[in-house]
């Protein structure tokens, strides 16, 4: 066991792809969802995107940060020209389909046909969702800044439906994410399941945690 | 299996904390991190946070939405204050010490002694590692927004020190961040383990996927 101590100017020095896939390792596990949407001619567009994070819960709000020069460009054109896109949660089996999508395949081509996947339509969101994925959101757009850091675009949604199994949802809210077989991401190229190691009570400072009840959100007895 | 639709006005309707636990499960897996501060007055605050996102690589970025309101204040306040922080990714051994830290503890309490935890100077950051964590970041803020659209606050920073087991870092920059035990969290209070898929190649529209190899970032033989 060597540790390292990596400073900014090691950092800077790096090949460009060897830091792109170092610093994008670093946040942690990432969200794993595939972005459809229609451009102005009614070609559907589907994106494989590892950037949504939770911005708040009231209204219901969904961040992404979105590259104008990289694959996505559709995407983030679409989501301008309509205002509308669906969220959809990459789950194992769809873990190659999605990262397929992230080809540069003509911006004519609708990312569905050649990877065999299923627009599906709804009367909220004009934007199609991802007939095979277990989880899907509707979103309208809110913002879109320009973080004058970097020029990524932030797109800021908000959740207008979302369509999933219910006996997901716990008495108390939470969505049983992992029983839906929803992936989480590392780095740029690298899809894992998971396994819970535990829901925990609400922290109290000089009180011990207690073990919550994953459907009904309650203490678990002898916990 | 019955599939649901809930539709704006369900979500708006569901009581303040089912809603909250609700959407934040939604957005699909994300990162568990130690933020570590320090005030002006030289004491330490650790605090656990799970919205940690990869902005960009060049220069290295991670954006952190903050709460004003919520229990992580002294940690914004202590970021405005002195400009640094660090990240400590939260791994399996440190889960319910990392949740603990989401006590009201008094602002002049220290979270890192009620919790058994050390905290760990360097000279790139002024706030204080978690000495126990496995993959350590220093941070130097670059940018404090408030989100107009329901203020809370965007705090973006460049990466300055990476400190980590050299093990990890496959030959093409990807951190196995698996191997370090780091943690996916889901909702408000849940934790996971991972378990790896794969990493694919590089997509190409009318090309297979290749498995990589973790340490190598090489397409595998006969993949």
């Amino acid at each position: 066991m060597t540790i390292k101590a990596f400073n900014a100017s090691d950092i800077e020095n790096m090949p460009q792809r060897v830091r792109a896939n170092f610093i994008n390792s670093l946040s942690g596990f990432k969200s794993g969802n595939l972005i459809g949407t229609t451009d102005k001619h009614g070609i559907d567009n589907l994106a494989v995107v590892s950037s949504v994070f939770h911005v708040g819960a009231h209204p219901p709000l969904l961040g992404m940060i979105m590259r104008p020069h990289s694959v996505p460009r559709d995407t983030l054109q679409n989501i301008k020209d309509s205002g509308e896109y669906t969220i959809n949660h990459i789950c194992t089996d769809l873990v190659e389909k999605a990262h397929h999508t992230s080809a540069r395949f003509d911006s004519d081509v609708s990312e569905f046909e050649p990877l065999g996947l299923s627009p599906q339509m709804s009367e909220q969101v004009k934007a199609p969702y991802v007939l095979e994925a277990q989880i899907k959101l509707g979103m309208q757009v809110q913002d879109i800044q320009v973080l004058a850091i970097n020029q990524t675009e932030l797109v800021i949604g908000q959740v207008v439906e979302v369509i999933l199994n219910e006996t997901w949802v716990s008495q108390d809210g939470y969505v049983d994410i992992e029983s839906a077989q929803s992936v989480a991401v590392s780095g740029l190229d690298s899809y894992h399941t998971t396994s819970r190691l535990g829901r925990f009570s609400y922290a109290k400072p000089n009180e011990n945690l207690h073990h919550l009840d994953i459907k009904t959100g309650k203490a678990r007895e002898n916990s």
